[in-house]
C-alpha cells in the first residue's frame, strides 16, 4: 500500500477529487461501532459551503451510523487498493470489523467523530448540511468541513465502477484552461 | 466527429455509463426554444425505476427550460468532442443556438420532447421524478424513460472534469468480476 504525506487542502476546492466520479469508501463511528463503506453514487452540489451529495442504501450497516451520527468521512481510495474496495463492498460490517480485515488504519477526525482511513489519497471530513431527504430518498446533503489531500502526484489513479463487476481506472489529465473564460473556470 | 450507431439498451443498465462520473451534454426545449449545457454534478439514484440525479444552477439558462418541461436528454460525448463540450460550457443560450454553432445534430425524442444529441455516444431521455428540490436545492431527480447507446465500442473514452479547465480522460477497463458476490455486481 502507498503512505500518502497529506495537507490541508481548500474545500471549496475538492471537486478536483470527487468530480471525475470515483468510488469513495465511507467511513462511519455511532455509539462505540464503526464501519466502512464502498460508494459510487455521489455529486458535488457547491464549493462555498463545499456540498456533496450521495445516495446510501438504507439496507447498508452504514446507512444507521451515518444517518445517527450525522458524520461521515469521504475516503478516496487509489488504483493499489482496489483489491480492498472490493472486498468492503462484498462484507457488511454487521459480521466484521472492515479496518482490521482489511488491514486499513483509522485516525481520529478532527472536525468530526468518524475516524479517516490513512491509506487513502484524501480524506473529506463531513457534517450533514440538509437531511430532509435521508428517509424520503436515502439521499444525503453533506458539508465538507476539513479536506486532507496527499501532497503527490498531483492528481490521482482512482477507480470508477460500470455494474458488472467492471471498473473503470482512470486516465491521463489535460488542461484546456486556455479555452475557458476566467468566470466559468 | 465519430457518428454511432445506436442501439436501444435497458434503463436499468445505465450505470455502466453514467457511475464512471463523465461529463455529459443537456439538451432540453420549452415553448419553442432549445438548448444544450455541459454538466459534471450528478449520480446515480436507482435501476428500477432507473433514476438519476442532477444540480443545475439556477443562473443557467438552461435551468428554465429543464424546470418548465420537467424533461431533458442525457447525453454522453466522447472525448473527440471534448472542444465542443467546452465551447458549450463557455456561452449562454441566451445569445447562441448551440446546436448550430457546434454543429450538433437535434433528433426528435421518442418519448419526450427534448431533442436528443445526434453525436453523442448515448442518449437518456429523462422525466421529472421528483422536482421538491428544484427551487430548494436545484436538484432535480430524474427517470430514465428511454435509453439508446452506440453499438460499438462496448465502453466510451470519456472526459471528467476536475475544475480549473482540467479534464481526466477515461483510462482502461478491467473486471474483477469473480471477486464479487453475485448479488452485490
Amino acid at each position: 500500500m502507498k503512505k500518502y504525506q497529506k495537507k490541508n487542502f481548500p474545500a471549496a476546492g475538492v471537486r478536483r477529487f470527487l468530480e471525475p466520479g470515483p468510488i469513495v469508501l465511507v467511513s462511519s463511528a455511532w455509539k462505540g461501532e464503526t464501519n466502512i463503506m464502498t460508494m459510487g453514487w455521489h455529486m458535488m452540489m457547491g464549493f462555498s459551503p463545499a456540498l456533496f451529495a450521495c445516495y446510501i442504501w438504507d439496507a447498508n450497516h452504514s446507512f444507521e451510523l451515518i444517518r445517527g451520527s450525522g458524520q461521515c468521512v469521504i475516503n478516496l481510495p487509489t488504483a493499489d487498493l482496489l483489491d480492498k474496495v472490493i472486498g468492503i463492498g462484498n462484507c457488511s460490517g454487521t459480521e466484521v470489523d472492515k479496518f482490521a480485515r482489511f488491514g486499513l488504519t483509522p485516525v481520529a477526525g478532527s472536525r468530526i467523530d468518524a475516524p479517516l482511513i490513512r491509506e487513502c489519497y484524501a480524506n473529506f471530513e463531513c457534517r450533514l448540511y440538509d437531511g430532509s431527504q435521508v428517509n424520503r430518498q436515502n439521499l444525503f446533503i453533506w458539508e465538507i468541513v476539513k479536506a486532507q489531500v496527499a501532497t503527490s502526484p498531483k492528481y490521482p489513479q482512482t477507480v470508477h465502477y460500470r455494474g458488472d463487476g467492471v471498473f473503470m481506472i482512470s486516465g491521463r489529465n489535460v488542461s484546456r484552461r486556455s479555452q475557458f473564460k476566467s468566470q466559468n473556470l
